[in-house]
């Protein structure tokens, strides 16, 4: 202990945030206090303000501050299309696009038997009673390109498809702007078994 | 705005820390939303605490929650050897040493007449005072390494000297556990200047 016993313990919170080591939690702690009051105050309630307002939007399970998130309550958007994600991380990247007009499902996860995640633990069965329910024509699945992501792709797809609804995958490949010659083998593998003619 | 307002408050906050772009930012937001509300409260209230309890100790100018801060306040250090450094931040790392058992005196900074800091906007008066008034015999000045902090310690051995206490600086030299190759030439030339005699 070579700081006073608040500082301490403000380096100690510090270092349970991801990607932040004991030189990080210093850099921010010192940050702090040369900081003035209110830029202090501003983030401390900030952190408050999303525990407190932030939850589950009922429908979409994306992260929510009024009665569903800003998505399902859009009346722009197109609710044929459904996009499935795997965490609400997932949508900011993809609204980034400004390519997806369509709403989400968060799955809140994929499926792992590894770590005993079934498809009881992930909003699955509220996925399919939104099918039933909503005029869904398409639902296109952006689980992650990975093992899990691809297991609980194929599930789901297998009991959408009967549903007569279609079911997309997004496209693996190379990145655009990347190297083929730097490209890991998998990924050229799969952007050749899915070429496209021009 | 792809996020709920408090998230993208969030977000906004956290990227005014030091060294955490969007990135960093988005993964300490979602750990905040995915962690317990209590581990969250946690870190909010050690901000608040900093800022509300931890000023400068009224002697040494480090940062301190009693009256004094722990390293004036302890009756175990030798009173009559001051290390001289521009910041609290300072401290730790020659606490860490293990081999510094007198107490300090923090400048608030180094002289550096490009950004308009001379002696008056550094506790340099203060320090005065206490060679004075405390039974100092020798000022370790620890500023900085690099330009400002060497015109500090000059400027500083000059006011001491002719007060019949000794003044000493850190050494510098090869860091340890580094390579001679990848040493740049001025600490290199250091190094060779102030070679010791084995």
């Amino acid at each position: 202990m070579f700081a006073a016993p608040a500082i301490q313990n403000l380096l100690d919170e510090l270092e349970r945030l991801p990607g932040i080591g004991p030189k990080s939690a210093q850099r921010i702690a010192y940050w702090i206090l040369n900081t003035d009051h209110e830029t202090a105050l501003r983030l401390s309630e900030a952190i408050v303000e999303v525990k407190e307002t932030v939850h589950f939007c009922p429908r979409c399970f994306n992260y929510a501050q009024g009665d569903e998130c800003e998505v399902c309550a859009s009346t722009k958007r197109d609710t044929s299309v459904l996009c499935v994600v795997e965490e609400p991380r997932d949508i900011p990247p993809i609204e980034r696009t400004g390519v997806f007009f369509g709403r989400y499902h968060v799955l809140g996860g994929a499926l792992s038997p590894m770590e005993g995640i079934g498809p009881d633990q992930l909003n699955i069965a509220a996925l399919m009673r939104r099918l039933a329910s909503e005029d869904v024509q398409e639902v296109v699945l952006a689980t992650n390109p990975n093992v899990e992501g691809e297991t609980t792709a194929t599930y789901l797809a297998r009991l959408i498809k009967p549903l007569g609804i279609t079911v997309t995958r997004l496209a693996s490949g190379l990145p655009v702007g990347g190297d083929l010659e730097y490209a890991d083998e998998v990924t050229l593998g799969r952007a050749l078994e899915q070429r496209r003619t021009l």
